[in-house]
C-alpha cells in the first residue's frame, strides 16, 4: 500500500527541484522511488532533510542533499503523518522529528501527507498522543503546564536503547501527551509554554493528503 | 552600584536553600558575594544554573552547582535584565541566555531582577531589540513572521569570534528584532511561530525589582 503513495510522489518529482524530505517508513519508500527516477531518467534532485535518517536514505538514492540551514527555496514538500482529521490537520512527532518537519514544512509553505487509511480519524487524539518537544530541564514545569492546558495524562518518553529519556537530534526530550479532543488551538497555546520547543500539532499545513486506500490512492485536498 | 545589588542578594541566602541563579555581569557579581557568605559563615547553598559561565563562577564560589536537568525544587531566583518597564516586564536576552533564564524562573515562579538605574525604561523596546532564540534552519521563515507581527526591523546576531552567526548554548542562533513599542502580548504570538524557541519579554515574572540608584538600592515590588 505504501508502495503507491511512493510511486504518486516519485511522480510528481520534476527536474532541478528542491524538495523537502520528511521523516518516517513511507516518507523513506518515497525518497527510495525517487532515486529510482533519478536513476533511470538523469534527472537532478535537491532535497532539504527533516532527520539525519531521512538524510542518508536521500544521500544514498542520489539526491542531493541540502544542509537544512541553507537558505534556499523549496519548491514543495511531502511527508507522513500519525493522525489526520477530516480538516487535515495532523499529529505528527511518533519519530520525534516534528520540529524539524514543521520547520520545513512551513518554509515550502505546506505539505503533500503520506498515509495510509488507518491514520484518518474523525478527532485528533484518538490514537495518538500529542508529542511535544521541550527542554529536558523544563521538564517538570512543562508537564504542570499541559495539565493546566487539559491534558489528561503527560508522560516523557522513554528510550529504550539508553538509560533515560529519548532525545531529539537537538538533544531535547519528549512529552507525549494525551489530549482528548485535542483542539487546533492548543498548537499555539503549547508553544506558548516556556521550555516547548515545538509540538507535533500542524494546523493548517496540509496542502494535500494522499490516503493509500483499497488498492488505489485517494486525494484529499486542502479546502 | 552594582555591588550594593550584590551585597543585597547574598543578605537574602539563607542556609540550605537551593537558588536560581541568572547570567549577566550583575549577577556574577552576586554569586561572589554569595560565596563570601559561605566562607564566613559556613552556610550551605546550592544553585541551578542558567549557563555554563555561571556554573563556573558559582563553582568557584563554593555554591553547590545542581544540573539544570535535576528535578529539584528552587526556593528563589535571581537575575539581571536589559530593560525593566513599570509594570516590571523584561526584556532578557542581551547575554543570549534567556531561554535557560526563563525555565529557571517559571520554575521558581519568578525571580528577583537586579538593575541599574538606566534599565528603567517606560515602554520596553525602547532602547533593546528583543532577543528571539532560534532553531537555524528556520531563519528565513522566523523573520518574515516577525516583520507580519510588527517588528520595525530583524537582524541575525553575528558572532564577533567566529565566521557567522552567535550560537546560544543549545546551538541555536539570536534574531534581535526591533519591536517599539513591545507590547507583551507578543512573548506568547512570537513563541508560536515554528522555529522560535523562546524570546526575551518575561511578563509576570519578576517578584521585586532591586534598583541600584544613588548610592542606595530601591525596592520596587510586583503589584
Amino acid at each position: 500500500m505504501k508502495e503507491l503513495l511512493a510511486k504518486e510522489i516519485a511522480a510528481r518529482v520534476k527536474d532541478g527541484q528542491v524538495i523537502g524530505l520528511g521523516s518516517g517508513s513511507t516518507t523513506e519508500l518515497a525518497i527510495v522511488e525517487i532515486g529510482k527516477r533519478i536513476q533511470a531518467e538523469g534527472i537532478s534532485v535537491k532535497g532539504v532533510p527533516t532527520s539525519l535518517r531521512s538524510a542518508n536514505v536521500a544521500r544514498a538514492a542520489g539526491i542531493e542533499v541540502l544542509d537544512p540551514e541553507t537558505e534556499v527555496e523549496i519548491d514543495w514538500a511531502f511527508d507522513g503523518a500519525d493522525e489526520v482529521d477530516p480538516q487535515l490537520n495532523l499529529i505528527k512527532g511518533g519519530g520525534g522529528c516534528h520540529t524539524k518537519e514543521k520547520i520545513v514544512a512551513r518554509r515550502a509553505g505546506g505539505i503533500v501527507v503520506l498515509v495510509t487509511e488507518e491514520k484518518l480519524v474523525e478527532t485528533l487524539g484518538s490514537k495518538f498522543d500529542l508529542p511535544i518537544e521541550c527542554i529536558a530541564s523544563a521538564k517538570s514545569y512543562v508537564e504542570k503546564e499541559l495539565l493546566n492546558l487539559g491534558a489528561k495524562e503527560v508522560s516523557v518518553r522513554k528510550s529504550s536503547e539508553t538509560y533515560g529519556p529519548a532525545r531529539t537530534e537537538s538533544g531535547n526530550i519528549i512529552i507525549d501527551a494525551k489530549f482528548s479532543p485535542l483542539d487546533a488551538s492548543l498548537e499555539s497555546k503549547i508553544n506558548s509554554i516556556t521550555g516547548v520547543v515545538e509540538n507535533g500539532l500542524f494546523v493548517g499545513l496540509s496542502k494535500e493528503v494522499l490516503v493509500a486506500q483499497g488498492g488505489g490512492v485517494r486525494v484529499l485536498e486542502a479546502k
